[in-house]
Parts: C-alpha cells; structure tokens; sequence
C-alpha cells in the first residue's frame, strides 16, 4: 500500500483577530479537499494536532466539535505534542491507513494563539518544558539561548550567519501570501535587533500566530483514488519523544531524538540526504535551523553557518517558522504542505516539540 | 495478526493528595509492565488518554514527560477526547501494532482532577460540551438532566429504577480495593439524596478523581510472545465523533454515536450482544447507564430499568464511574482493565466523552 497526499489547504498565518480556532480549521479543510477534488463525505476519520486549544480557547475535545461542524460522525482525534502536534497527527493519520481502518483522512493542524494577552501565552507554552525549567522561571527563549550558548561553546558561533538565517528566511517568506510577515530585513538590522535572552534577539525568534493547515491523505488502495489527483508520497514518516527537561539530555547543542529519528529514517532509506531538494525545518530560533541541519546529518556539527553559504539544498522556502509564521499544532502540518507545493523530486520536514522533548520527521515525494 | 493484552495496571481511585500525575502514571505503568512479565525496554510506543493534564496541572507535552521519567526515547503520543480519551488512546495503539509500525505498546490513561478548586474543574470539564452550551451556563449534571427529562418525557422515567442502579455501583465498588468509595447506600439514600439538577441527585453523579490504568498490548507477531502470558484478545475496536451540543443531535434520549458505533461491531461480530458476560459502562450519571444498554441494543429503548432486573449480564462490575471513581483520561482504559480481570468469556466497554460528542467501544475475549 502507498499513501499520497492528494490535497493541501493552508489559511493565511497571523493574527487573525475576526477567525476563531474553528473558522481556521473549517477554512483550511474545505481548502484541502476542493484541492483534492473530494467531498467531506469522502473522508474516513480526521487526525488533528493542537497544543492550546484548552488553555487558550476553552476548546478541547475539539474532535467534536470539528465533525459537528462539517456535519459528520466520524473518528476525530485531537493529538497533543506540544509545537510537533500536527507532524504526530499526520504520523498516526498514516498508522490509521497502514492498518486498514480508513482509507481516506484528513489531516488537520491548527491554532488560535492571539486572543490572550502574552503573559497567558507564554505560561502556555511554558507546557512543553519539563516541571522543572517551569519552576525556575525558564521561557523558550531562553531555554534556546542556553542551547545556543552551549553551541557557542562547543564549536563557536558566528553572529553574522546567525542573523544570515533571519535575512534568508524573511526573504523567502514574501513568495507566500499566507506568510505572516512581508518585510525583509538585512543582517544589521536582525544582529542589532532587541535582546531577547543571551545570542537571541528579537529577529531571531518566530513569532505568536494564528493559522491552520490540512492535508488529504489517501491510500491508492481506496475506491475512486485517481493517481493523476496525487500530488506526492508519503514515504516514510518517524516520530520520537524524550525527556522534556534540556539538562537531563546528554547534549544541549543538539537534540538527540533528531538525531536518532534520522537515523532511523536513513536505515531505511540511506540515499535519502541526496535524494531531497527541500528542507521544512523547525526554526522556533535561528539557531534551532543550525542544530536541525546538523542533527540531520547536512552537515558536520558547527557547520551549519557555512553550509546554507554554499549548499543548493532549498532550506525552508515557507520562510519557516520565523517569517511564516508558528501557530503551534498547525506548524507541522504547513511543513508538509509547503513541501508538497514546492519540492522538486522529494522532500524532508523536520518539526521539534519544546527543546526535543518530540521530534517528527516525513520523507515525501513529488508526483505529478 | 492478532492483538492480545498480556498486563494490566490500576492505581487507587480517588483524591490521591500526595501523588502528581506522573506519579499515577508511572505506577499504573510499572505495574502493568510486571504483570506481563516485560520491561519498559520491551515496548516500541506509548499511548496516552488524557483530557485536562494541560488546564488543571500544566503538564501538557505530557507524552515528553513519561518516557523522560521512564528513560527511553520512544514514541509517546497524547490524545484527547474529552472523558474518551482513554478508550481513544487504545484505538490508536491498536492502529500502531496493526500498521506494523509497533509491536509492544503501553495504553496508558490517566488524570489528576483534584488538585484544584471545584470551580476551576468545572469550567475546565465543560470544554467537552459545545461553545453554546458553555455560552449559556450549562453544566454535565444539567446537560445529563436536560437528557433524563428527554427521556422520561418519551419513555417515563422510573426513580426507584433510577435510585437501584446508584445502588448496584456503590455494592460492587465494595469488592475492589481501587475503587473510590466503600459505601453502601439504600434505594432511598439514593433517592432522598440532594438535588444536583433535575432529576439527578448527588448519588446518582459520578465524583472528581484522581487515577490511572494501563494496558500492555501485544501482536502475537512480536518476537518473544508468548500465548501463556496472554490475558484477554482485543477483538475489535469502534471510535466516533459527533457534535458536541446535545440539542443539535435528533434525539436527547440516547447518543447517536453510540448506536452507530455498535452497529459497526455487529456488522463484523453478529453475535456480540448473546456472547458478552460482561459489560463496562459509562455511567457519567446514572440515567447515562440507562441509556447505554439502550443504545447498544441490549434491551428495548426505555427498558433499561426492567433489563437491570432480570438480566444476568455482569453490568459494570467495577462499580462504574459512579463508584469506583471517574479521573476522566483513565476511565476507558480502567474499563478494559476491569473487563479484561472479570469477563468469563467475552466482554464490551463503553466509554463516551461529553454529551455524546465522542464514543468508544472495545470488543474483548478471554484467553487464559
């Protein structure tokens, strides 16, 4: 069996003060499947990622409310990652049709992050720490500061190609009318940004956002699946968690479950680095798009700032979380769907919850 | 390929002060893992059933955490679906063994409800009703009252019948040293006890809880298997979802979803009802059993009351939510739990999230 993304559905990311988190997800999934030329009544089940929809939004068992809304009685399954939330639906909409129970899914990551004032937000997401680093009064920022500072430690970091990722990425992010932001800047503007927490300043850090995104999975097996409505593979897909907690892991300029997640994806398909043309990686902050790029084996540890100088490999053409935008749940799920839109021959995607608490890798192809 | 329980682990129901979530979770683990004579290096992923870790305790990202404290880098995937979760979490982890993408997996549900303010709780619970049911100040026990007026108006609604089945659940709660409550009460406690809404007094209400369940399932093609150590087969499995808002659904006297879900078992099982010596069922609320053994065809609509009398169906031997306690994420797989070390010959659960808004049934047979 063979599965393949036959539709893609992205509502513009932002503050979207007049959409609610199900305006969003209704917006997205009608989007997805006029792409894929399918009905709601077409659809087996619906695997959807969101992290907040509790806390922000008052909106768990937000399964149900999905399928009420698109008139269905049908499997919903809300998944929770933390930031990986939509890769792991996407993972486990995959599973459903490995196994034989469905044949048609959706998959749907949203998030409504912007309706609470920033000290709710960022207790929020505080979440996906471990119990710990929320004791100690730790944010992400500077949990991501304190990766980069070990970076720093061990290889030496370079301010300018740090802040070359900023350029690059709000760059690329003007192609996309649903990109947050339109606004390039250059590299004295990012280097002399505000401080946010050590290395990282202001420019470096993805922002609050609301958006969704959806995919349509199908399975070539399901009756009426046309191939000329393919538009990639989903050829292989790995999903790991370890300990939320940064100083329990033996290193801090990496995450080791990218590392192992990678491996495991290159035991099965060891041309893969070569194979593809495009990387959606997970840069919550500059440096996390360095340590992605090495964990994943691009390039040798430290390298990652020479690198993206030289290599032809298209390193986030959304713009990435940066410039993009990351609403949380729906991040992974616009990976795939930029993937899908964009790759030449094949593409990676590379989505991280906390600082490598989760950790999600897809492996994609073109088709038509 | 068939899928087997070889271990089962319960932690004690109640208001358990001195233990956090993780604790609770932990310990159902452990326990589960010793009874199927395996270590956590035996399983390939973890499933997870919780609902309000995020709202009442802040721990979401709470796949990250457990296999943190068990020291393994492992799939460890959350969902939710309101009161649900716990059953979903087994549908997916059944999903994951048939895809072929695990072979050993721990299904664990668990919720830690007590730690804060009854307030606080409530709002959080109502998550699981519709936005306009929150809107207009609903509460379950007024949502579950709005169901049992629905019914007497169509059926009648027999309050001594009512009154016995609170009765039966605090006498079977009395055999298991897990449960909530050890406390017999008579028709007429039950009965004079106070008005909660409508129809439903405190006695006919399941209580707040803290607790966990957890479930080894095994492939019988995973290396090392062993038919002695198996406990009960999981036979089939049915998730749905519907709208959340109750009065958006054609009938308030019983749950779509739940007919829907077990037509779908007696299409592939035709036999289930005469086969089945036990069942647990979601007795959120007293009149919710009623209407489960109606929806599920074990007796005629309006006749649960009469059913009770004379059947010899082991109805719910745990004692129901309504005695052995009811921590939401845990409560489907402490039903498989109970089923899984009380069926003679074959057994079903029931497990529904909000109003109707979700519905899980498993099918289970004895093996050892």
């Amino acid at each position: 069996m063979s599965i393949f993304i036959t539709g893609t559905g992205l509502t513009k990311f932002g503050e979207l003060y007049d959409k609610s988190l199900l305006d969003l997800a209704l917006e997205a999934s009608h989007a997805a499947l006029e792409d894929a030329r399918l009905s709601i009544e077409d659809i087996d089940a619906i695997y959807i990622g969101n992290m907040l929809g509790g806390e922000l939004e008052g909106a768990s068992h937000f399964g149900a409310r999905v399928v009420g809304a698109l008139g269905r009685i049908l499997p919903s399954v809300r998944v929770e990652s933390a930031c990986a939330s939509g890769s792991m639906a996407a993972v486990l909409a995959k599973q459903a049709i490995l196994s034989g129970e469905a044949n048609r899914v959706l998959v749907l990551g949203a998030e409504k992050m912007t309706d609470q004032p920033t000290s709710v937000i960022t207790k929020a997401l505080m979440q996906a720490a471990s119990e710990r680093e929320q004791e100690a009064g730790f944010t992400f920022p500077a949990l991501y500061a304190a990766m980069a500072s070990a970076y720093e430690r061990e290889f030496g970091l370079n301010l300018e190609d740090l802040a070359d990722f900023s350029v690059s990425m709000h760059s690329k992010a003007c192609a996309h009318p649903e990109a947050q932001y339109h606004k390039q800047f250059t590299r004295q503007q990012v280097a002399g940004s505000m401080v946010v927490a050590g290395h990282l300043r202001l420019l470096h850090c993805s922002p609050i956002s609301d958006g969704a995104a959806v995919l349509v999975l199908e399975s070539d097996k399901a009756a009426g699946f046309e191939m000329s409505r393919a538009k990639a593979q989903l050829e292989a897909s790995v999903f790991l968690n370890d300990t939320p907690d940064l100083m329990q892991r033996p290193i801090q300029h990496g995450i080791p479950a990218a590392k192992m997640a990678m491996k495991k994806l290159v035991d099965k398909h060891p041309g893969i680095r070569e194979e593809i043309d495009l990387i959606e990686l997970h840069d919550c902050f500059a440096i996390a798009g360095f340590m992605a790029l090495e964990d994943l084996g691009f390039c040798e540890a430290g390298k990652a700032g020479d690198f993206l100088k030289t290599s032809t490999l298209n390193v986030n053409p959304s713009g990435g979380l940066k410039a993009f935008g990351h609403p949380v749940g729906a991040t992974g799920v616009k990976q795939l769907v930029i993937a899908t839109r964009h790759m030449k021959k094949a593409a990676l995607t590379h989505n991280v919850g906390g600082t490598g608490g989760s950790v999600a890798l897809h492996y994609l192809s073109r088709v038509n």
